[in-house]
């Protein structure tokens, strides 16, 4: 799913911050990315809707870690209707899978639990090789079978969950990809994502191939079943070209859900990279190195203890209550009590750290075992061919 | 294999001819194309090598129809080293298949008989959808299915040839496709097939398919397997992209064998074109048509018999003597014979016609009868996945 950073597309923004598929500079105002973007925020009455069907609300909804989308009222009028719709998501073989990359994964299983909703799981290896993030094509395959791993660790449901690579599945995604292609201009792709002429022509091709699983299901079904897409907000860029093709050939425009980009442990300048280790916990990080990491993140602290247990410190800057606030802190009456605790200056950063650790290694340790375990499982999740 | 006319290559010679993959204007001066293009003469010492393993020539390689080559030197020496090659042609699907378009076809069952030689032949079904010779993907698809049954009905050894359609092969194609996609830009389409920013992608990296068969024989084995593709002089520029590309992917040059283009039925200033049914035979034309359309056939005959009669006529301008030159007539000795009775003026170019229809029609009879029963043999012949 995330294109290379080689894609040259730039989404400048005015002033202070840049958002683009693969850089995300400054502090991000997400409000005016919803202008910018021209997709809609997530309102009162959607949250409603949700919950009414699922009971309650995911803890990314209630705190607008997802709080932006495209056509999720449609969704949710063809699912009253009795058209259950479908999920899609992806992954750019790549050996660092960090939490940032599964905010979208675990909020789809729970919309996959929720909704019952069946999960289509693109694995690009081509789209990695293409964008020289390997030499070889073997290699991509390789890893994408091992991010794989991770994928089946998160807990999805084998018999709602289609995981596929490009390459093995190509037979399926390709003559839908052929029909897409006819439909964009190497104008088009110069416009959207800055292609030059000294771009390779898989690069220009593949834009096909990722917006395929958008309309396989509805190809497979013969009627139309509705698409949504989880996805952090900066990769919003590259379904408008499958937005813009769908109704061209008779499919409906997939749907999106856009999330907040977990802040890096490193500081509010920048998102978590798999480049920079330090900037996030890794799924195949030892817990020495998890630990480690947690212990020396930023956070909203003061210079001493003193000048903290005075002043108080502020969580809104602080990767370690982002960490919470995001993923590791489903209970909302705990997480206010950090804040207020951290804010009156009754709780240290130490004391933040140490409790986060204990939540880190817990779900470390069970992802572990479960990736482990997923290496027997591989079969139940896989469409081959 | 043949690209569309949509291709805006143009390989323009000096004066009065053209000769591009979809378009030859004039008359041929084929020694010139071997300069222009940078392709070898087939050398009487080539032949001669041929004629030793496979104990005699083809018609066609006696006559010079197939007179020009790359690399086939390379493929003889690799033979003799008990290397055997494997022949690759191929098929845009349309609805009409004609005699020239089977010259290829004709030489690559003689070469598969004499060499043992594997044959893959590709149909193009996505090239033609997104090339707009078809609104749908399914219609070229059919189409080629239709296409399938003249191909079996050639008499191909079933043990030893595989048809494919690209977007059921696709599996086997596409991870070589994107090997050959990542080392060609936009550029190098620019300059071979004259593509501007208003091709769509696919038609932009669709020559990376056509590629792929040429590689998948050695990617299949492990170890080199060269590959011949026998085709019209036309078709060369097609293959340059994939020869420039086989070293710095591992792959051996695919060598090419060419054939002169056969002439039309309406006379010497073009090619046989699906797009004028009068100008060849078709493998669908009815007996009353194929026969109508060789008494109508363009000769080198004299405006009255008493002037035949009295100067002869000039064969070599005569559609219907190039019939019997590149593919009705294998006895030499009979060939000359009508030589040498059109040139005094002994026989009449009704004659020819006459004769030249009772060989076209046995032929036709035969490919009829053969193409009905293809219908129950295409599982022997089809690589479906």
């Amino acid at each position: 799913m995330p294109l290379s950073r080689r894609l040259l597309f730039r989404w400048e923004l005015p002033e202070d911050f840049v958002v683009t598929p693969w850089d995300v500079k400054g502090q991000v105002d997400y409000d005016r990315l919803v202008t910018q973007f021209g997709t809609q925020r997530l309102t009162p009455d959607l949250l409603e809707q949700i919950r009414k069907i699922a009971g309650e609300l995911h803890p990314m909804l209630r705190r607008g870690v997802f709080y932006s989308h495209r056509d999720l009222d449609w969704i949710l009028r063809e699912y009253g209707k009795g058209n259950r719709f479908a999920l899609y998501t992806g992954r750019g073989p790549s050996s660092g899978i960090h939490i940032g990359h599964m905010l979208p994964w675990f909020f789809a299983k729970w919309l996959q639990e929720k909704f019952r909703a069946a999960l289509y799981f693109q694995i690009t290896d081509d789209e990695k090789f293409l964008f020289k993030d390997f030499d070889k094509l073997e290699e991509a395959t390789k890893v994408g079978y091992d991010n794989i791993l991770d994928i089946i660790a998160m807990g999805f449901d084998p018999k709602l969950t289609r995981i596929f690579l490009d390459t093995e599945y190509i037979r399926h995604l390709y003559p839908i990809a052929v029909e897409v292609a006819k439909r964009i201009t190497f104008s088009t792709t110069q416009a959207v994502f800055g292609f030059e002429n000294s771009n390779n022509i898989g690069e220009i091709f593949y834009t096909s191939i990722q917006a395929a699983p958008a309309f396989l299901p509805t190809a497979e079904a013969g009627h139309e079943v509705p698409i949504l897409i989880p996805c952090g907000i900066d990769q919003d860029p590259h379904f408008r070209i499958a937005r813009d093709v769908a109704p061209k050939l008779g499919y409906p425009k997939p749907a999106l859900i856009h999330n907040k980009l977990l802040p890096s442990l490193l500081g509010p300048t920048g998102k978590m990279s798999a480049s920079i280790p330090e900037s996030s916990i890794f799924t195949t990080d030892t817990e020495a190195q998890a630990q480690k990491k947690i212990m020396n993140a930023f956070t909203g602290g003061r210079a001493t203890v003193e000048e903290q247990r005075r002043l108080g410190a502020n969580p809104y800057i602080c990767s370690i209550f982002a960490q919470y606030n995001y993923i590791f802190e489903p209970d909302d009456r705990h997480l206010a009590e950090v804040e207020r605790t951290c804010k009156n200056g009754e709780r240290l950063c130490g004391d933040c750290k140490t409790e986060l650790w204990g939540k880190v290694r817990t779900w470390l340790k069970a992802h572990h075992a479960a990736r482990e375990k997923a290496k027997d499982r591989i079969d139940q999740f896989m469409l081959h061919d």
